[in-house]
C-alpha cells in the first residue's frame, strides 16, 4: 500500500467515488489536470461517500455554523484527493502542495472563511504532512456557488518529475 | 493561414479589436503575459467587435437569462483569443490550456454558474479540439464585477517552447 | 543596500512586520511559498505598521470611498512585499510579477474594482518597474472578505534561478 493510502487508512479517512454529475448538467473540463511535474485541480466541492454533491447546503452565517463549514471544507480535500488519485494511479507522486483558493458561500456580514477552509488545510497537513503538506492559501466570501455548495476550493501542486 | 486561424474562420468566429478602455479608466496591467512557456491571461469581460465591453449588462439569475450569461462566455472565450494572438502573434503556438477561472455576476440564488462558463469552455473546445483545448475550471459567483459585465475570466496556458 | 530596498527608501515606503494574528485564530498556511523559481503568495489584506489589519474596515461601495480602497490596496502590496522579503531575504531575488488577483469587498452596485486595486498594481510598477513589475490581473467584487476588509489579493511571481 502507497504511504498516502496507508495514512488515509490510519486516519479512517476514505476516499468518494467519481463526481455523479446531476442529469442535464455538462461539465465540458477536467477535474484535474497533469501536465509535466505540475497538477492543476479544477474547484471541488464536498462530495458524499455515494458520489453526490454533499449536505447541508447553504450560506455560511445564514444557513449554516462554522463547523459545519470546516467539516464541508474536509469533505471537499477529500474529493481533491479522490479525482487526484484517479488522475495520478497513486498519491505517493505528489511533491508537493503549492495553492489552495478556498471560496466559501458567505450570507452578509460572515467573515470567518479562514475558520472554514482551515479544513482543508488540516486534512492536508494530516495526511502530507507539514513539508509535502504546506501552502499557500486564500479564503474568500463568494456570492453564490453552484449547487448551493458551502465551499468551492481550487488548488494547483507539483508531482515528482 | 494558420490551423487556429482557419478552424475560427471554419466556424464563423472574429475576434475583436483591442479593448477600448473607457474615458478616465486606467488599466496598469498586460492583458496577456508570456513567460517562457507560461501564458498567463488577465481577468477578461465581453467585448463587442467595436472593441468595447459587449451588454447585456447585469447580474445572472435577476437581469440576464442562463442563455444570454453562456453568450457572455463565448464573446470572453473570444476576446481572450483576440489578446492571445495580439501577443503571440500565431494562436498555433498554443500547446496546450491549463486553468479556465470563471466569474458569474451572481444575484442571490443563482447557481448556474457551470452552465455560464459552458460558453467558454465549449468555445475553446471547439476551437482546439479535445487534447489542446482540455482545462481544468472553477465557475463560481461574484458579487459584483466591473462594468456590471455578467462573466469575467482568467486563464493560464502553455505555448511551445 | 539591495537595489528595491533604496527604491523602497526613496519612495518613503515602510514594510510592515509579520501579521500579528488575532488571538483564537488558525492560519495554517504560509505566506508565501517558493518552489524552484516559482513564487507563490497567499492572499494578503492590508496591514498597518503594527502588524495588525490595518482600518478602515467595510465594504467599497458602502462605508467606503474608491480613495479609501486605493490606498487599502497599496498596504496590501506593501504587506505582499514584507512577506516576500522575509521569505526571500533580498527582494532584488525578484525577476517578474506574474498574476495579481485582486478581490474587493463590494456592496450591491459597486463596479469599480479596477480603480481599486490600481493602488496595488501602481505600488508594484513605481517599486519593481515597468519590466519587473508587468503583470497580469484580475480585479473583482466579493461578497465578504475575513475581517471585514475591503481588500485582499493573491500573486504569483517568478525569483531567478
Amino acid at each position: 500500500m502507497s504511504e498516502i493510502d496507508s495514512r488515509l487508512a490510519a486516519l479512517g479517512l476514505i476516499l468518494p467515488p467519481p463526481f455523479t454529475v446531476p442529469s442535464g448538467l455538462r461539465l465540458p473540463f477536467d477535474f484535474v489536470q497533469v501536465d509535466g511535474s505540475r497538477v492543476f485541480v479544477s474547484g471541488h466541492g464536498p462530495q458524499g461517500p455515494d458520489g453526490l454533491m454533499a449536505p447541508p447546503f447553504g450560506k455560511l452565517g445564514e444557513e449554516l455554523t462554522v463547523e459545519q463549514g470546516y467539516q464541508a471544507a474536509r469533505l471537499v480535500a477529500l474529493s481533491m484527493l479522490a479525482s487526484l488519485r484517479r488522475s495520478l494511479g497513486d498519491l505517493d507522486r505528489i511533491r508537493r502542495w503549492h495553492r489552495v483558493f478556498g471560496m466559501v458561500n458567505s450570507a452578509p456580514g460572515f467573515t470567518q472563511q479562514p475558520q472554514v477552509i482551515n479544513g482543508c488545510s488540516d486534512l492536508i497537513l494530516e495526511v502530507f504532512g507539514p513539508e509535502r503538506g504546506a501552502h499557500t492559501r486564500s479564503a474568500v466570501g463568494m456570492a453564490e456557488l453552484p449547487f448551493h455548495t458551502p465551499v468551492e476550493i481550487e488548488a494547483e501542486l507539483s508531482i515528482h518529475p
